[in-house]
């Protein structure tokens, strides 16, 4: 089955302590969209400006990510620019262009109305909720969100948590939202909005999901360099519906496993700036870190 | 067999956001003891004041630890006093009076002499030396430390750290100790150190273990409610070495299996003040935990 992405497809400007980027393949979508297209067929639905490089459309389409949603609008592409600290884990954004996706208000394409398995990245919730409205019955909706979103459209967010089924979020979005520094304690509160599947990420600590059948503690594939983390998130959310969309069974019976499939892939991210190292890599190589991060947990 | 444990036997004054506890039994010893005490029969090294109240012998002779190495001396137990932020990850010192751990300087009772488990917890190297020499042939030796010996000790910790099996320390001690933000890259320094088996402590997200068999990720486990997280460490090590002394097989065989004990315990110590909680627990009170963690981590 396939997976509906909606987000911004941008491009990013990167600076780490040691190197600078312009201009990469960003955003959200399209770190999710190539995350889940190593396990599944990708619907993206996303806007870019005129000025978005013809290469980076060819890269979605080495992908097999289908391009019927993305819309090539007067403008220009979304861009974000962005500097991380020397330990990695904090960064600042420099600046924030919308472009294109000021005004960014896709409709479907026929051929995604039927689509199963429904990511909303971490656009705004007016946007996530505008596009979920326009899917028929899908099987399992995730949405994903933002700091940003918190602090500018909290009503949109709680509107949409009453519609999805699952629901992802790093460490300070959960306290923030909940006002609770525990993290237990947080996923109860975020449940009670709407919920069914609770899962906060924790960055190189891995995750932990919440759900009826209790929680489960998802470890992060340990890096021994980290070139850049943006995207990660989006490619273990994208990693994890891509898996979910193909495998057999319940969704509780495999979304542990997809999380694990999400954490390999957000590796992969991590090591090399945008999305260099993740288009670099193979089915097979996924499967091997997966194994590896068996091993390393078993006891 | 039994495991030998030398370190501060303290009286802790322990503040957090909701309440004040003072002259709480304390100190590293007393909690890797009766953390270990559950698993094997411990021998404790230390000093303690004529202050010292009795009600605290009597609870290390309800768990079974061998006091023989127990010295009470003239002048005043340690005594340290903390206070917690709110989110409990955070805590600073209000003070330490030494009292007669100023001059401790302990000689082996002949009966601990030949103790093969030997947990070496944060007292000064150069103490942790003079112990470690009056042990014949110990089986398994680990050091644990902190941030002050780094400090102010750094040669002494050295040399010990060239005549131990295993190091213990937290993550942000790995960071100061190599100038590694890293963790992968620190654990690699470390080993270059000396020890074979070098373990990462990371509070509430688990530990990490490096040895020749490669990385183990260990899991916390996850709590509601922390009320004080003072020994939470010292429980883990005592808890591990507990285990561990009593496990048959090889040290690779056990090693993770008593990280994951050593967590267990680490968290019923996090629920209560000193160890008002931990000296409550049974041993099928740790089994249920431990069973539940393997739970909370397969996929």
């Amino acid at each position: 089955m396939s997976v509906l992405i909606v987000d911004t497809t941008a491009l990013d400007s990167i600076k780490t302590p040691t190197r600078e980027n312009p201009r990469l393949l960003g955003g959200s979508a399209s770190h999710a969209a190539v995350a889940a297209s190593f396990f599944s067929p990708v619907k993206l639905v996303g806007g870019v400006g005129e000025d978005f490089p013809k290469k980076y459309i060819a890269l979605y389409r080495r992908h097999k990510i289908d391009l019927a949603g993305l819309q090539t609008l007067p403008g220009k592409t979304f861009h974000w620019s962005g500097e991380y600290e020397v330990n990695m884990n904090n960064r600042r954004t420099l600046a924030t262009e919308l472009g294109v996706f000021e005004t960014f208000n896709p409709t479907l394409p026929a051929s995604y109305q039927n689509v199963p398995f429904v990511l909303l990245a971490n656009i705004a919730p007016a946007l996530q909720s505008h596009v979920l409205t326009q899917v028929r019955r899908p099987k399992f909706v995730v949405a994903d969100t933002m700091d940003l979103w918190l602090n500018i459209a909290l009503p949109d967010l709680l509107k949409l948590l009453k519609r999805v089924d699952g629901f992802v979020l790093n460490d300070s979005e959960a306290k923030q939202l909940t006002k609770e520094d525990n993290l237990l304690t947080a996923l109860k509160k975020i449940h009670k909005l709407g919920p069914k599947y609770v899962i906060i990420k924790k960055g190189e600590h891995g995750a932990i999901l919440s759900s009826s059948k209790g929680l489960f503690i998802s470890p992060a594939y340990p890096l021994p360099h980290v070139v850049d983390p943006t995207g990660a998130g989006d490619s273990f959310v994208g990693g994890m519906m891509g898996y979910l969309s193909t495998a057999r069974g319940s969704i509780d019976d495999n979304l542990r496993r997809a999380m694990i499939y999400g954490s390999v892939v957000a590796s992969f991210c991590c090591e090399g700036f945008g999305l260099k190292f993740t288009t670099r890599i193979t089915r097979p190589a996924i499967e091997a870190r997966f194994k590896e991060l068996e091993k390393l947990t078993s006891f």
